[in-house]
């Protein structure tokens, strides 16, 4: 049986700053990655976006994030594997105390922006991260971009993996996405979007931007936030999943 | 049978700074009140603390602070009895990862400088930290100046509270602290300090500074951790408080 | 002849985060106070906001606050007039590079949030403050709340000041503002709040909640930026200034 | 006539902490390259170390860095040009601040740490950072590698710029300092060092780790303020150098 996750970064306010629309993504995502301070996100926001996420019965994870809250973990840093394995530590261990007081159980662990990007591609920081994961708690989901280090260093450390794929972004031959400074990168009509998510679950493969036919595990796919229309392409795109007969839910 | 813990802040050093003499001291407290990284610590240096004081048999425990890295959370803000409980239950959760990380398990809270004050003067915020210790988890230990509000919230919330006592400090009729800016407030007599904690433990009274037996709870005594001779003073005080058939250990 | 001026607070957003209309404000307000990087703003926001504000023709000035970013400046802190001062210098400076490079000129300086409160009650705060600005520029003109420490701290140290008053707040018999927690504390109504502004400059008083005239100077009137309807609010006021006769611009 | 500028890095203290031996190194060094706040400072080690530094008739630069406190400065961070222009400008806003009120004049700007080395590199971070500095000030010299992109965009830009060479490191045959990580990159005898500026000032040429000469402008030589010894090694270089002839001060 087919299944698929929509995962949505959220909790991204600070202090007396808003970005995203939490309350109306949480009502067509399964699982929210909430940011722990670093990129953004501050203790009561955290809080508020922790227990909306429980109510809502969207599972939550963390959103690790680099030291950068001006450039919005956005800009690569050159940290080590170790400060690598701390700084997740800090923020999941942060995440989770809200979601322990909530009454609800931490679910997985994706990184976020810049962190994430230098995850896929460097193996170091991959196993440090998913050590710091594992060794925190060997039963959460950890999160990576489909094909990437981090998802390979997940594994080995022995973690349940999602592989994570774009609506609306196109892919290269290799697999890799295409970068947004190149044309075609981005996808905007809503249709083409849907249907390259579709096709991703049930063939598992993406066309690439030059046409061929890219294999690609597809457990949950990324949503952004900020856009204005987000919330209407998830609940579209959750419509056309179970339409099509696959079942949207969290990955376990 | 008599029975007393000595416990000491660490983990104040922060990035390239470094603050205290972690090592020297951990062989001579009990119980070790580790920064949490909003007035003091990084991910790194909470690590390496927790590392070193599970090592050293140590009690491990979370010292939440303000978010002032630049004032050492020693200065006062006006902080809402909400904030208090989210900045709180943040910094336990973060140091808390390290902690199961690294094998150990956490034990105690110990506000620090200006929420430490302000939670023994402030019901709210008292109530709201005590709440937060609690509500993350109920066999913590609350650790507070004696006589204060947050013991007192600690008791109601149904936290197990130690009394924390002061060997360098004078007191007042009142039982609070002879404030620092009035004369005689600070006791530099070594003798006279260790005389002061053996009388605390075995009379349950102080002398206060115009000479009045005032009683009070010493569970645990405070060493500081910044002066140079702390390390030779927590263990003269060890040694006497021994020779006085008082153990030294953390409160369960 | 009648003069006045509108000021408003600009350049309070930070990195990924959007606050204010700043452009639609520029259009109707004759000064602006940039926010400087401790309770908001950063860099390159800095940088647009006080191009901005040249390319309107509207006076540019500093707007220090506390560094606290989470709480926006909002939250009181126990700092002391040694620290204001010289966090003040250093706010004031960073703004005033920003002003040079854009070829214009720095013209006032306005505490802003809690630093502006306090600063208003408290003489030592208020006295390190004008010094600040007085010792970085003596030309500068310093904003304040009417009647407050920090207008009589700035006149002694031989500053010019502005006398700020609010349209949409009431006061009290001793010329205060009504506090946000007690009824009619607020004007919500925009005539009501439009003649308030006009009998302050004209006549030089203000009715106080309970009915009595109470005296005021009226130098500026501060223009809340956050509310959907401020620059209209701040247009309608402006005609309405211009059609009793008044100048509007930025006092020098 | 020979002249050589001894500079040094100061005020890297930062609230509770202290780093550095500055009053030792002002007898010896004649300019002074100080933290604004970003990688290390605060307002209040700003004043400091800028009124120490007058006093002590050192010339005053500022010394910005990369928005990375906990890891002082000293990690890659991808920013763009746009943004180091802003920050640099910001930095050396907040310290010409104190520079004024304290009333000295702002004698030159040096990049700090990663920022520093960025900019050896990249021309647009180069020219950027060039471009903040001189439409700041044009009069200000502007401190860089020697042979670097920083210089030469300095040049470029307008500004004088000092040529920065090192007297514990070796170099390779192209000019570029030996990576830290090779065996023999750091030079540990005091006489090694003091020959090599003393060559590099008097002949314009280093040799090569592999013995090559190797052309190599010395307008500047970096103290480094960290070690124990650094205030003794700056002290007898000085004195070698007066005694070759070679007046020691700072570049105009």
């Amino acid at each position: 049986m087919l299944e698929v996750d929509l995962n949505c970064d959220m909790g991204e306010s600070f202090g007396a700053y808003t970005i995203g629309a939490d309350e109306a993504l949480l009502a067509a995502v399964t699982s929210a990655n909430i940011a722990c301070g670093f990129h953004a996100g501050d203790p009561g926001v955290m809080r508020k976006a922790v227990r909306a996420a429980i109510a809502a019965g969207v599972s939550v994870g963390a959103h690790p994030g680099l030291p950068d809250l001006v450039g919005f973990g956005r800009r690569n840093m050159d940290i080590s594997p170790e400060e690598a394995f701390d700084l997740v530590t800090y923020q999941i261990g942060a995440l989770d105390a809200f979601v322990r007081q909530e009454g609800g159980r931490l679910h997985h662990v994706k990184p976020h922006g810049a962190l994430y990007n230098m995850a896929a591609a460097s193996r170091p920081l991959a196993c440090a991260i998913a050590a710091a994961v594992y060794r925190f708690d060997p039963s959460l989901v950890l999160y990576g971009l489909s094909g990437s280090e981090l998802l390979a260093a997940g594994r080995e450390a022995g973690l349940a993996t999602a592989s994570e794929v774009f609506a609306d972004r196109t892919y290269q031959r290799d697999g890799s996405l295409t970068p947004r400074r190149q044309p075609g990168a981005v996808i905007s009509n809503m249709e083409q979007s849907v249907r390259q998510v579709i096709r991703m679950v049930k063939e598992g493969t993406v066309l690439s931007l030059d046409g061929a036919e890219v294999p690609l595990e597809a457990d949950t796919v990324c949503i952004h936030g900020d856009g204005a229309g987000a919330a209407a392409f998830a609940a579209e795109l959750r419509r056309r999943l179970k339409a099509e007969g696959i079942t949207v839910k969290a990955k376990r």
